[in-house]
């Protein structure tokens, strides 16, 4: 993975300078993710410099974190601006006194929203993105079931809901999938389902896990078989919605389950997904895309909230969903340079181009090596492309920890 | 409130300029909240100057989340330099691949840490401050019911946590007070007990809850009931402790019962409850101050996290508690230089000079007409100073909506 060792080779990886601000960190906090640290200034293109003078093509970008190049120009514009200075100096509580151009900066953001979803509720962070969207969704069920925003609260549901119990309190719950990723807050981790280093030995709701299908590839040769795949994992979600012992509010689902191991669906699973929490009657929540009732978004875009097109998703009082900073207008301004400098630099483009570069030539690799390359997958998804390799050599420690 | 009305007189808040931004936000969130748009490079010192040139003296500090004044000069300087451009450019994810200088900024962050506190992990805010501090709680606690760091995860263990069930799920759970807030995050919000605004309709944990004493002022003439109430608060969370019918992992306290209606206790009672955890062999939380187990911190900072010193709070493996950003050194930066305007301007003497002359007065006040100002408290706390009304006029919207 080392582009250009440019002074010690990779086994020096965390180097003397690295090891020497690791043992002061380690004091300070838990550093024992820590994998070197790393000099920005000298870091470059895709390419990651260490305080030791190691280079490395940095493919996780972060962890998943970074969309565009180190200091890109663009972003770096940005973050020098004046207005940048005022929002990091003042940072406005944004939902009670934000500033006058929090209207163009949310204009600027919604460039990135799928089509139909007009309004957005802006977060610090995925996780924190998917467990608003949680409460929205539980709000909704609930408002819906008392008879619309119009019907007051009982004496009993508020004096109830302080004490954290029903009725004010509901035990209502949101549907996943096995293997899912959807942070690490905790309702948020009452939806993961990938490994047990994120959720072992922390309390979790008691909510239905659903099967996500597991294509076999390539996929020209197991039509019928992948197809059967998407039928029985919708069978089990009809199922479960139709039978858990407490009402289901929403469902949850990553386009691509990244975290749980690169599993990609079709449209046709997403598209019965939608038909049946239209038949349920429940919110669909999609963590980072689709045409649905929520979509989720954080990491990359440097800021993160949920876009949505229902205004009966405003819950019927305000400051019912609120919070202090409800998002970061600085980190807002980092978003829209980030979007400026992809369609600036045609990145989408790019990415469909190389992806469709890469995706040919591991496919010419794994039909030549097919014990070494299986399962291929990511075809017209960009660089976003997955195999699985039949033994793994022992993985470097970021791979172990982090994948 | 308003100190200098310059162009408009206070009922035309918001003003027309604000009007009209209002309608263009409010087909892009949820924009009930807002009360104007606000000019913060024209805003100063304290006074808040809105878009249509209303100033307006900042009680609120936004809400309670702005520690020095607009426009600080040490915090502009922070923001423009060049460190600042690469913390936002090129955002680390902190637990990952840090810059080099973030042991030095870690540094001058634990200047505000509570004596004996030497770690910090940190956090985007004070709801997620809370939510990993109750984490790290739920690791200890199994940590050490398990046998301690070195004992194997059973694979019973790894495979029900991933269906959410016991014994990898495991039900255990938070104390906390009546009236206390602690954040709208879901773990947090299942120990915010302030207001149905907060709870509503959101599904909670089934968490004991006790009575936080309520004092009767002045204090020199209710010595023996204060005492008693302090006695019977203690009381029942020792009954809680010892009988709930899940484990108990720690209790979390506010210092000063802020959002419930500013109540205070005196420190007789925090003693208690240190002795009870301890009897109870469980964590203590405190939201914002004390020297206990954990302290969570979140807000005026700019940045939030939890301050600890018992290396047993990181638990056995890496990678457990961690998430992409772990807080944002950006912020982390701001907050540096807010301690640094604090510091450089004698802000704590000050605060406590001020706030003495302002209770003085109030307290004269208070005996001058005692129906009007009724339980005056907060003597010796700065300008943290709060009394109770007979009978309020109808509050603006921000006092209705945020109190």
């Amino acid at each position: 993975m080392t582009a250009r060792a440019v002074a010690a080779p990779l086994l020096d990886v965390p180097g003397p300078l690295s090891k020497s601000l690791l043992s002061r960190l380690g004091s300070q906090l838990d550093s024992r993710a820590v994998q070197f640290f790393a000099d920005y200034d000298k870091s470059h293109d895709n390419f990651l410099v260490d305080v030791d003078g190691n280079e490395f093509l940095d493919v996780y970008a972060q962890i998943a974190s970074n969309a565009v190049r180190y200091n890109n120009p663009t972003v770096l514009q940005a973050s020098r601006s004046e207005k940048m200075v005022s929002a990091l100096a003042n940072r406005p509580s944004l939902g009670v006194y934000p500033r006058s151009n929090l209207t163009q900066n949310i204009h600027r953001l919604l460039r990135i929203a799928p089509a139909g979803h007009s309004m957005v509720f802006p977060a610090q962070s995925g996780s924190e993105a998917n467990e608003l969207a949680f409460k929205a969704a539980f709000f909704y069920h609930q408002i819906k079931k008392r008879g619309g925003p119009g019907v007051s609260w009982t004496a009993e549901e508020l004096d109830s809901c302080l004490r954290s119990t029903e009725p004010g309190s509901p035990t209502l719950s949101i549907s996943s999938f096995r293997n899912s990723f959807h942070g690490r807050g905790f309702r948020s981790l009452s939806t993961t389902r990938s490994k047990p280093i994120h959720k072992l030995d922390v309390p979790a709701f008691d909510w239905p896990v659903a099967r996500f299908p597991s294509l076999r590839y390539p996929l020209h040769d197991h039509v019928d078989a992948n197809e059967r795949e998407v039928r029985c994992s919708l069978e089990e979600v009809d199922y479960l919605m139709g039978t858990w012992h407490h009402p289901v509010a929403a469902i949850i689902v990553e386009p691509i389950q990244s975290d749980g191991g690169d599993d990609y669906a079709p449209a046709s699973f997403f598209q019965g997904l939608q038909d049946l929490t239209k038949k349920h009657d429940v919110l669909f929540i999609a963590d980072e895309a689709q045409t649905v009732d929520l979509v989720t978004f954080g990491k990359k875009p440097q800021t993160a909230g949920y876009f949505f097109h229902n205004p009966l998703l405003h819950p019927d009082k305000p400051y019912r969903q609120s919070n202090t900073w409800m998002g970061d207008e600085a980190r807002l301004m980092i978003c829209n340079a980030v979007i400026d400098g992809i369609l600036e630099n045609g990145l989408v483009e790019k990415v469909a181009r190389v992806g469709k570069t890469l995706y040919d030539a591991l496919e010419a690799l794994a039909e030549k090596y097919p014990d070494r390359i299986r399962n291929l997958r990511g075809r017209d998804s960009g660089t976003y492309i997955a195999f699985d390799v039949q033994e793994a050599a022992k993985p470097p420690m970021n791979l172990s920890v982090l994948s």
